[in-house]
């Protein structure tokens, strides 16, 4: 925002539900599902929508400023960067959730002592815990301003790259370990009737019992095949700043004296080459 | 199969309405999605079963084979054979229309002419087309046997590997171009209502009409968020063979006598250096 | 090339030893290699040079023509078409090489039974054969044009782009399947020395008899960690166009009809949306 | 190391020069580069020694202990367990002289305003931070046990899986950055050659003088593409540990019972499903 954008210089609170204020709710949960196939979305309802100010009225005492583009800037990134610390932090159960049902689904199935399948497991460790680590250092690093901590800015957007960046192949290796019967299993009205339950439980039976075996096989449906984990997955794209926008904010918080300098000491081209070293002109 | 295996070692053919031949359907799309959200899987409809043979009769004219440990590896294989080449030219709409929807969505997005979106949008058009490729290819190298083209196993496998392999990137490339649109979005329902139509049109509009764009999104929601979307990821990695049994099967229609000749010639050790240079003890 | 580059808008032939052509050669195979070291680059030299023409005399019978704006993007064009699928060709060997080595190392350490082991050789082996299908493929989709085969442009990029991608993921694959010798082996002097020689042929060897496996690794030093391998390295990122240049020629070889209107058909938008459907703004 | 291991259960420290015992380098810088084209190892030399013990006798005051193999893992792993963290911590500069040459090249190229070579920078920039984030917080996380910090094993190993998993992926995209130059550049002669430099000087100018612009080439090749940057990326993967060593330190290091809860109480399964819920059988 610069001068001449008066207009869309502005910030305020408001009440979800001030008069004229109009939520358009996504559909993408609109049924309730079976608890027996949608362990998670049966119970826990997320809603994403359409926010439209339809002539809406903000009392004045609600309102930080207007016509200050000065100050827009500063509040957007001071927002965005709190808040790409929530959002990998509370990704954190998200990946013990998906750690957890690759461990338990290997042993479902009997196949956890296969060197492969160890390989992926191993991944997915990887993966979660390094999303953990940089995310815990994010905290450790922060500056304390006026009683605030304000967490590292490069390494919670390293933590939210790394996040993004693997997340689909963390989805894959899911699917991989867990197999077909993801989405060849029954449904909850098949599983609670009297006639067919034996039947499945005889067939689906594993290292672990069937109701336990599909059990789990339903948490990772759940998490990677069904409307719940398609919203998981794109918001791991899109949700708090999408890649891009994580790369650019990755980029804009890196400062390359250091490595600049050093390449240059082992390398010996001079300082001012082309005229133009001192800043990195981002 | 081999000796001792007699029991287990049988073929014939079975129609899908004999008697108490029992299909027990799986519950991945039990429901009719509104047609707006869901483009294909509210006119198409895709039926897994886990399938129980309890007590059922099969007429001897309709047996192949019974107590044939003999017959029954090279049955398996060429039941598996031909069905890869089948497994992998079926998907070749698949990955069109997410090329096409790929296509669509930058433009009704307006972002078509991005470098990363180009990038990405080369990426898929590379994939699908390496895929596409390979398994003309399999049917150029058929072998013609009796009359019967047989698609030559290595280059199928290939096919299917690399398939396999890359779907979970289109999938990312695809939810990463269309944007968050694809989860908070609207639903049938809504869309039709005329009170909300009109506000929704103005706002989800972009350098396509909201009508379009919206279209567009929800393919690809179809196609990647969705059950039907989480149905064909599955199918990826684990249909026709699972991406594990794939690697083996490609291993064994290597043949690796020109690498290794080649290899010696260039490096110059001997023969039979071990031993056990002649065969690749697979 | 167009109007206003009349200059530069000129092809011709010319002899390499012509007076006043200048060629600086690189500096990268200066030394001659120990044999046993550089069992490829010992024996087989490669020369790039920087090339002026300062004050080349061409004579009008080896100019194909001059001042043809016109002309200059098609022949640009024509040579690379050619050149890249010659690019492509020319990579097999070196490819077969990469696999056989990696086959014999993992003889050699006597690894070749173990799961990860597998898993890496395989994907070497789909790696080249998807090259090498896609390559043959170009040839098999070739148009005869005045009695010259012309290879399938689209298929030609598709294998280049393949091979690009994934050469630095075979480069690792490869020193993992070898291990830490490839760069704390002897070299040829102490390998010929009658003092030293029976010491590192009891330490050295494993599964095959030490000097046999240390011409393995030697060779795959040379392919992956010395200059020739560097230089490899560098030929599959840059030579006959670099990736980003393939990235845009592939792109620009794809025609997008089919899958646009194949996604169309599916999600229902209209085909004029936004007017500008017809055509995809390459 | 168990029972029947008393043999080679001991622990020693001995003095470099100790009689008999004899360190046979290896060849990999057996010659010393011209400083024009080989900057950094020109002026420092790595050895790598095949070690043996001819006859060494060890004075029973250097003797840590014998015949005890009780002792002997936890030994092992302590000296592993530091190792790694020295391993990862001193591989922070290398990564600077990445990232700073990455950026230096893209300005010395005059293409650091593209959105490729922005987007291949920022992977680089992020890749070393990662690494450099976790071997930070691994001391971070370090218990003090008598006065001797401990780094985190499960971080230590964390820092270096991600270091070696994405080194290959760095110099691709260093070699990317830098473009052919990199192998078809001149060499130390020719550049002191009063009457070749100007040219060279000439021809080789980009965004920056040819001189400043080969100079970052030079270091980029010594990196990635001559000896030295082939005895990097080995060790990237093989020393302190090799990947695959790597993969199991991290499995065991890792401790399930958060996760495995976690998943159990979205999933719902039975604790004991199986019977061998309890550990998870590493």
């Amino acid at each position: 925002m610069s001068e001449g954008d008066e207009e869309w210089s502005l910030a305020f609170s408001v009440s979800v539900n001030a008069p004229n204020l109009k939520l358009y709710a996504s559909d993408f949960l609109s049924g309730t599902g079976d608890e027996f196939t949608h362990p998670i979305s049966a119970r826990h309802r997320m809603v994403e929508t359409l926010t439209v100010f339809d002539d809406v009225l903000i009392p004045w005492a609600d309102v930080f400023f207007v016509d200050r583009p000065d100050l827009a800037t500063e509040t957007a990134l001071g927002f965005v960067e709190f808040h790409r610390f929530t959002a990998v932090s509370y990704k954190l159960p998200l990946l013990d959730a998906m750690v957890g049902a690759g461990l338990a689904v290997a042993r479902a199935n009997g196949t956890d002592g296969a060197g492969h399948v160890r390989d992926k497991l191993t991944w997915l460790v990887g993966y979660a815990e390094s999303v953990r680590g940089l995310c815990h250092l994010a905290a450790l690093r922060s500056d304390v301003e006026g009683g605030v901590a304000c967490p590292d800015v490069l390494t919670t957007n390293l933590a939210k790259w790394v996040f993004a960046r693997d997340f689909h192949g963390a989805v894959e290796r899911l699917q991989d370990l867990a197999g077909g019967l993801l989405v060849t299993g029954p449904g909850g009205r098949d599983w609670r009737a009297q006639e067919v339950r034996p039947v499945l439980e005889k067939y689906l039976a594993a290292a672990w019992p069937g109701q336990d075996r599909i059990a789990v096989m339903n948490l990772i449906s759940e998490l990677t095949t069904r409307s719940y984990g398609g919203y998981q997955a794109v918001l791991a794209m899109q949700a708090e700043g999408s890649v891009e926008a994580e790369k650019i904010a990755l980029w804009r918080a890196y400062e390359p004296t250091r490595a600049l300098r050093y390449a240059q000491t082992l390398g010996g081209w001079q300082e001012d080459a082309g005229g133009h070293h001192a800043g990195l002109g981002r």
